[in-house]
């Protein structure tokens, strides 16, 4: 295989935060893949033409194109099984609901504390774009949605109780091993990382020692990953 | 296997409503496994003092006792491994996510419709118990937690998008077929079913028709389970 990945990147180049292409990030290491990436803007649409479709990632191997961080895993598993992903049907389907949650409860609690800030480390030509589809979505400006985060912060804190129910248990999402789902969260949580100076979580949270363990694996691509 | 299931149920024995309970029901439904179920009240603490704690659901296999229903469900795929609840190790481990996310959000969001419906189905004998202990959790009287409840039926709704959007892509939690995450959310439902006459979803919500279809499974056992 020989891969090519366009990736969401800021006015630095090598800034690197979306909570999707971080997950086929970590699913590419986990399977041991090299990649090449690509930096993308939001307004680079003809970039990716080719996919048929205007999001990142967008996986390029060969002659098969493949959008969709969760249809790139499913991607990845089949051409490449071991070290799997998913751990076989049921574990996949089960990991879906982990992607639904993540997109459905996480994103939108995390877009709340950091969206403005992502106007500051976003490319210059994409911040028209940025403000004008955000301030859409949320029916307000980027400044009144992040307004007083710090006051929102214990609730965040409780969307994340199930991943600390779960880290109660074991030591992974996937279990005794990282898989697909690990990936998922730790991905989203690498959007406020690397894009946001802002703190989410306490040092003595569950999932941020979990987070600091994910930071370490496949050569430490987390840890490495520059941040605002 | 021999196997004693102490269930909760109200003042009609016949009524039963634990969301962990129905878990289990389905769970030892699935496995094709018969069992003879016990009414036990809140306030029955002695009946399940063999178990060395409080709660239901309790599992008696002839010599084994097994509490807690993600316990018991895999004490059930060890002994019985087929039909399969998880389809392997991953698929246990992501299935925890499930459960957890069913305990810390789902079952906290339905209580807050249903608290003080439930004290009219439970056992007299309950009632002084069931008002002291719920009111400390939720530092206001059972009436007060549930006023006003029709305004909040749009963000309980919300809460199950991740539901929804998993069965945007397959028929059931499970993937092709039903699993146990299926039966943590189904038997959650069942909760609100059996003990209270408010509804929580709209027919056409995917969420709901996906839940008649749960009903229907293992015989139809959650269709002809008793309602209040």
């Amino acid at each position: 295989m020989s891969i090519v990945l366009y990736d969401l990147a800021g006015a630095d180049p090598d800034l690197r935060f979306s909570p999707y292409c971080w997950r086929t990030r970590f699913a590419l290491a986990h399977k041991g893949l090299p990649v090449e990436t690509v930096p993308w803007r939001f307004t680079d649409g003809a970039l990716i033409a080719f996919s048929g479709q205007g999001k990142v990632p967008v996986l390029r191997d060969e002659e098969t194109v493949v959008s969709d961080s969760w249809a790139i895993a499913g991607y990845l598993e089949d051409q490449v099984p071991t070290p799997t992903l998913f751990g076989g049907a049921t574990g996949r389907a089960h990991a879906l609901f982990v992607n639904a949650w993540a997109d459905a409860a996480l994103v939108g609690g995390i877009a709340r504390f950091i969206v403005r800030d992502l106007l500051d480390v976003i490319d210059p030509k994409d911040r028209d774009y940025f403000r004008t589809s955000r301030e859409a979505r949320f029916g307000r400006s980027l400044e009144a949605v992040q307004d007083g985060r710090e006051d929102r912060l214990a609730a965040f804190r409780e969307l994340l109780q199930p991943v600390r129910l779960v880290l109660r248990r074991q030591q992974w999402l996937g279990g005794a091993a990282p898989s697909y789902a690990d990936h998922i969260v730790a991905g989203t949580l690498m959007w406020p990382r690397c894009a946001s100076r802002f703190v989410l979580l306490e040092d003595n949270d569950p999932v941020a020692q979990w987070q600091e363990r994910m930071l370490d694996l496949y050569g430490g691509i987390g840890r490495a990953a520059r941040r605002a």
